[in-house]
């Protein structure tokens, strides 16, 4: 496995990788890595000849209140995981080489990053944009891998695929959960025991959602209600920043909740704020 | 010569182009082909074994009430300029084509696109870094060359391609010029006799202060006072929109006409509204 710092080596080792006529295979992390990370280095393996890994803590993604400077650091870890899962070759850039001198552009999609989780972060999936067209432009043509928990992230990417033409397929990979449903997460470790149990409310939340939306085609707002009034119990100590259904293209709220909606959700506890969401297709039976 | 209107077909050229071992030029232009736009050309032909003109004209550069709709549309002339000067490929898509359904991403650098002909143009850079990343994304690695007469946007261009990582390598070609001076564009035609004879006076008035700056380095007021006098008496039916000095990698304006600077200018003529400027050091004899 490679381990290289500068955006010349990423190009140099894809280059040749790319002549052996291998597909590229890129999963973008922030590293922290976790079983998350790992299914999406996997789905890479299954797909692609050659997989390249990135681990950077991008901090034009970070609000001027978040945890960028608490965001875990865990590069030995991460490398070893990277090691075990047969990656290629892993890009850790300095913010000097990813934002160098005068750096001014930003890729966004007003529209879409403004919804959902852009209400409390609104400056965060510009960040996102922007770093993803910068991997995309270095690794090259590829196909690139995000997880299902970061639904949002991932349908702004599908867009600014689509629209700025970057010669990408970009796959989305279920969401990997704990035993007790919780979505995989860098930041579940930042929770002590109390609100770590309590999370399992969100996917269990929406799990219940689901089922009311495939029986009974219930508005949006009955349906949110009850997620809310799911979690007003069993997660006493989460506040709920949102519970929203939207239309999974333009994250537009829904009123009925009919054909494919998402739900989708964050809940802030004591350490860490959460997101999860379930994909529901009122026509279908469903997993 | 192939002519392509998908983006399919412009991929399947150029890869095929690009497996022979060539570099490929790309020139962009919204066609109203004139002779910079030739220069540029052949320019692409001299460094590069593939050139490719694209022809657009782009919707998202241009604001409410500018000249969209009465851009000259010369496509047969325009495709024989490029034969004659021996493009390999014209990529001339609809808007459909570029901009599809649920379009919505935006690249742009608001420092830079807010100087200059933003202050009057405030959406116009955001359209040109737009564009001209879906044509960097679309062509691939590449030299891609602009006019120095658009210098702001070459700057951009610059920038966006430094900050996201584009593999493109750009080449700024010197301003192409009519005989009095007047830098060629495609909007000079729209010019009657009498304000385009008195166009040559922002040539005219450029050369001056930059004769004034390399020999008595005066201060930026003094030289856009004598430039703005010149224009008055050599141009009356010409009315300025700006007359700026600035550091040509930031575009801010600068107080004294020391080290390397730029002279930009617009004005206003019945018909068209001109640009033009002169990059100046005042350390050099100059040309």
């Amino acid at each position: 496995m490679e381990i290289v710092g500068t955006i010349e080596e990423v190009r140099k080792f894809v280059s040749r990788a790319a002549e052996a006529e291998n597909v590229i295979g890129l999963v973008p992390t922030m590293g922290g890595l976790h079983g998350g990370h790992l299914s999406l280095i996997d789905a890479a393996h299954e797909a692609c000849g050659y997989v390249v890994v990135s681990i950077f803590v991008n901090p034009t993604q970070f609000g001027p209140n978040e945890d960028m400077d608490r965001y875990p650091r865990t590069q030995e870890a991460d490398l070893d995981a990277c090691r075990a899962h047969g990656v290629d070759l892993v890009f850790t850039p300095t913010v000097e080489v990813m934002y160098g001198r005068g750096f001014r552009t930003v890729v966004n999609i007003a529209e879409l990053a403004g919804a959902l989780c852009g209400r409390s972060r609104p400056t965060h999936f510009a960040g996102v944009c922007t770093v993803v067209a910068k991997l995309f432009n270095i690794v090259g043509p590829c196909k690139a891998f995000f997880g299902q928990k970061d639904f949002q992230q991932a349908v702004i990417i599908r867009r600014m695929v689509a629209d700025l033409n970057f010669p990408v397929d970009i796959v989305t990979c279920p969401t990997v959960r704990e035993r007790d449903g919780l979505a995989a997460s860098t930041r579940n470790q930042y929770l002590s025991p109390e609100p770590r149990g309590q999370a399992a409310a969100l996917n269990a939340g929406l799990r219940l959602a689901a089922e009311r939306i495939r029986q009974s085609h219930p508005t949006a707002a009955e349906v949110i209600n009850a997620i809310r009034g799911h979690l007003a119990t069993a997660a006493p100590g989460g506040k709920v920043e949102y519970v929203q259904i939207v239309d999974p293209l333009t994250l537009r709220d829904v009123e009925v909740t009919e054909g494919e909606v998402l739900v989708a959700l964050a809940v802030k506890f004591v350490g860490a704020r959460l997101i999860d969401n379930i994909l529901v297709d009122s026509r279908t039976a469903g997993p």
